[in-house]
């Protein structure tokens, strides 16, 4: 398996990206090779400070440009063609690698590939997929910023796009479907919420469990939960301060206390990096998007998720799936 | 000051609200008095429990019906016109009473207050504004599921409804006022928080300080944030659940240790019961909506904030701005 890597993206790039790039070559063995795409002048002392490289399994592609902070996503294609980004996604599309990961910003990253990638057929949003720590097993949220204005139809879709993840990447058998709402009842919600509801409940080929209230979120009672992108990059942002804030306030009262392996591991419970980076769904191929704060053991993570998926059969999985859903 | 307790709304009913209520006299001294409403036979049992009641400052007000759980709001004032909530409302906007606080249903309060008080001159859409803990001081996030669907003006509304809560219960001086999106520029979000974004900017007698995303809400940088009611919900709900699921992850790695004072101070900063119910703003009296699982702490929270929207010019002063203000 070869894994394509944006080098440029992330806020400690191009040093975080390579040192993680390290990390996954010694963590996932022989068989992996990584594609680093970047400046190669800015790549050059940041693997010099690793020594001795795995021959053979650690690829350099220059690509002179890159995506600057702020630009607009659908200037990206237009205006940045050369960027590690694009480059990126190309050397994945033209089958030279067999995924593709960026911590670069989300709207750049979820446009080009929709651009390079393609939609599958039968997708007409992508959706972004976060896994959420919770009390028992991880649950997979989307859409969690691809798609701020959504249809019902659009949140059956990413119902299915999320059972097949859960069945593929997660391993979870008949996965439970919860829909994000603001009530128990089927009548609770906005006109977004009530009319998913009733979409929800009879699709055929979904274990759709009902609404999933923000509390129980974190009961982790289902596998699945769907939502706008909107509301799902609230809740998913959210998630990630609250836990350094309460981290924060606990060093601040415990002093030395609070760095007992307990409380870490507690702590690692709630730790995004664990989890690496989130698959863009829907779009022909693995395109995994990664925090821009993150560490090189988020990236690591977020090569194991682009692995997982280019391993198993996720993309055609869903191709065979959606394309032959009756058109809404 | 007179408040009128509904005691019949709670999880714990009637004990939890009569205790609170013992406990708010306790607090608030001489010049503050409780009318309890609900049934007289439930009360009686959980009144002699306390032993001698302050004579002269706790009343009882028989209601010989309640709501019950999972009645539709719609159908509250028709079915249940002898309900503690629909009589305790009344007994507030006849004068009898100078607020009223309920741990009932939320849609049930809040219908019942929408009928009995009225929304003001000006006011289309009264919100549920809630004290959300962060790292410096509790932001005031509104709205918190009164209204599910809203358009951009609504959220203006909320935006000065907000800001004199703060300025008149809150004592924020030119309080900050921020949209909960998933960016933080300007022409980040859906069609609501475009648009919204917009009005705001535009608004005189605002201080607006842009967009807030949803790592930034517990970082206290405003004073205010305004949102539909589908989102507030559901990262209210969502941010009570988190606490107690770490505090419970933490009791299960630390034993004992999880005991220590240091923290239970942390979690008590992130205790909702520690900030009482939620004020329906915008209608004409003062309403408190407080949790289904409050505790008599809660409750005598809640009697606290009633007793301060009552003493503070907050109705008034809300609808001198908003009737003064241009149609949308």
């Amino acid at each position: 398996m070869r894994i394509v890597l944006d080098v440029m993206g992330s806020d400690g790039a191009p040093g975080v990206e390579v040192s993680g790039a390290i990390e996954a070559l010694e963590e996932f063995g022989d068989h992996v090779e990584i594609v680093l795409v970047g400046d190669r002048a800015l790549m050059a002392p940041e693997l010099a400070r690793h020594g001795a490289l795995p021959a053979g399994r650690l690829h350099i592609e220059h690509a002179p440009d890159h995506v600057p902070v702020g630009a607009a996503p659908s200037s990206v294609l237009r205006k940045h063609p050369d960027s590690s980004i694009v480059r990126g996604l190309q050397l994945h599309k033209e089958g030279h690698a067999d995924a593709f990961v960026s911590a670069g910003s989300t709207g750049a990253v979820m446009a080009a590939s929709l651009f390079v990638l393609q939609a599958l057929e039968g997708v007409d949003r992508p959706a972004i997929g976060t896994m959420l720590p919770t009390a028992r097993q991880p649950v997979l949220m989307l859409d969690c910023g691809a798609n701020v204005d959504c249809k019902p139809h659009h949140l059956v879709q990413f119902a299915h796009l999320g059972r097949i993840y859960a069945e593929d990447l997660m391993g979870r058998t008949r996965p439970r479907i919860g829909l994000l709402n603001i009530g128990e009842e089927p009548e609770k919600g906005d006109e977004l919420a009530l009319e998913a509801h009733q979409r929800l409940s009879r699709e055929s080929g979904l274990r759709f469990v009902g609404n999933i209230e923000g509390r129980e979120l974190i009961q982790g009672s289902c596998d699945v939960v769907v939502c706008d992108g909107f509301c799902g990059n609230v809740v998913l942002k959210f998630y990630e301060s609250v836990a350094q804030f309460i981290m924060g306030m606990l060093r601040a009262e415990l002093g030395e206390l609070a760095e007992r392996p307990e409380i870490d591991e507690v702590f690692r419970t709630l730790d995004y990096s664990e989890y690496g980076g989130a698959p863009l769904l829907g779009v022909n191929g693995v395109s995994i998007v990664c925090h821009g704060g993150s560490s090189p053991k988020a990236i690591r993570s977020a090569i194991r998720v682009a692995l997982q998926s280019a391993r198993s059969s996720m993309v055609d999985h869903i191709a065979r799936e959606l394309s032959s859903k009756e058109p809404v």
